[in-house]
């Protein structure tokens, strides 16, 4: 099967080659590198199965170009702004990176004749709700702009399902950590430890909790999402039931990088940041009964995230994201 | 209260500036006159409490100047494409006129210190549901861009109002009809039947059934949900439970135009037009909680409108929506 990817060369999106290149799809990775990264995928660059392509998803020429040349069958719309915290504070990112980029993608496929598209979403699109969230809780109130751009790009694949037959896959992750990682608590923690290992300065009250996820259980549940659902839109969220407080993390982070002894300090508030939503948990049920089962616990994704980062070389575009 | 009633020379819009000006607000109502008319509020302009502003949202510059301008107290943010069925043709229309416009309002009401906007979105955002919707129905699935601009319209307010502690009120309606209609099917078929009174072709199999509300119904829930409720969002559906189908309101448009004897014909499809929801009910209770109860059913809603329509000169800028 021929398949874009766009956010190729990210986290997820990079993972995701990996992935279908294994199983004999060709793969073609778009990213404008503004958080992926080269070395993420260099290690496909001689696959004849696999092209990169650098371009960004605002430039709808080039985009269209693209889609009319290469006649694709599947997308993966990975690309994003993954940093929930700078797009509070600039505040149109998520509007063009997170948004936008879905829109053109989409018009794209509806052009171009792409009959799926493949969207992973997130936990932040439902707001804060007490209960477990399941894919039919209302109501949807994001309380960050990355969360509303996400439920906006949901909401613009659903119409074009509706309306002109594509179908859509739709996956809702929690904190997604692993390999590779460019953002994100645990990405900030091992770079804070890095700068002073005797102390950890934690934003918070360290109590917010939430579930994350290996990245290779999340795309291990996409694909069963993909191959196993098949209706018009395919809703899941993806991810487990067990959750973490950010003080957890911070230990184990800490504990893995044979830190145990630093000293770890929060600024006390009650939320992370603007736009955070600081407790939540999954019913999972939905994409556990297509037999979807997390091959790592939260505990050890993170472990395999912090040796990664402690074998990386620093960043050429170092992330600012922090809990 | 200054307020600003974007969209305030438009069907809705221009209706609630009637209200607010009789409650004793000051009120400027900008329009860009693409779907609005001047003759909806040229009862107002000699009023010193009004201002028409002839503009257009999408001109950021001079929208933030106005709001550094007037520092408005409350934006009705009534400014969106209301014809669906066009929305689903050209395809940016929703995104541009429906979704930008609110993520540009949000934006200048953050920046410039409003604090409570209040906005009308739609059942379309929900899709495709059995059962009665409410509040709480999940997931949201909409079938046309109109419906997916309004969610992300939705989403975008959400968390302004969760990061940036604007309150938001978002009332989400049926097919609302009344005086100084613009669009919709009783308006098609108001001038359909001026064309040739003898018959009336209505698109689909006429079993579509949805609930109407009369603009006065409508602008009274409101209030009454603005008044009432202070969450920080405050989310309503705003409409009866009663609905009609469009064969009944083929039959009451022309009994009210003293055509009943016109012979109303079908083209036969299953579905309206692509992006039509053809079945939904609301479930009221939130808004009825309230004390809210409308005051007209909804025949007389729609007689009401054909009523308005027969006394009225031919627009200036003619519709193009049907069911």
């Amino acid at each position: 099967m021929k398949i874009l990817v766009t956010g190729g060369a990210g986290f997820i999106g990079s993972h995701l080659c990996d992935h279908l290149l294994a199983w004999g799809d060709e793969v073609h990775a778009l990213d404008n590198l503004s958080l992926g990264r080269v070395e993420h995928i260099a290690h496909h660059l001689d696959n004849r199965a696999f092209r990169f392509i650098q371009a960004d998803l605002l430039d709808v020429e080039a985009l269209s170009a693209l889609f009319a040349r290469e006649r694709y069958e599947a997308v993966f719309h990975m690309a994003a702004n993954s940093d929930i915290r700078k797009g509070s504070e600039q505040t149109d990112l998520d509007l063009r990176q997170t948004f936008l980029t879905t829109f053109h993608v989409a018009d794209c496929a509806r052009r171009f004749g792409v009959r799926e598209i493949i969207f992973p979403s997130s936990s932040t699109v439902y707001g804060a709700h007490e209960a477990p969230l399941s894919e039919t809780t209302g109501p949807m109130c994001p309380a960050s702009f990355y969360g509303a751009a996400k439920l906006a790009s949901e909401a613009f694949l659903c119409a074009h399902a509706a309306m002109h037959g594509i179908s859509v896959w739709i996956f809702r992750l929690p904190n997604v950590v692993g390999e590779r990682l460019t953002h994100g608590c645990v990405y900030d923690f091992v770079h804070r430890l890095k700068q002073d290992p005797t102390r950890l300065v934690v934003f918070g009250d360290g109590r917010q909790s939430k579930p994350y996820a290996h990245v290779k259980d999340v795309i291990d549940g996409m694909m069963l999402g993909w191959e196993h659902s098949h209706e018009r839109v395919n809703l899941f969220n993806l991810g487990g039931e067990e959750t973490l407080s950010v003080g957890e993390i911070a230990r184990i982070v800490a504990d893995e990088m044979g830190l145990a002894g630093a000293r770890i300090e929060y600024t006390g508030e009650a939320g992370g940041w603007l736009g955070d939503i600081t407790h939540f948990r999954y019913d999972a049920r939905k994409i556990r009964s297509l037999g979807w089962k997390p091959r790592h616990t939260a505990e050890e994704a993170i472990r395999a995230a912090v040796r990664d980062l402690m074998r990386a070389q620093p960043p050429a575009n170092p992330g600012a994201s922090a809990p």
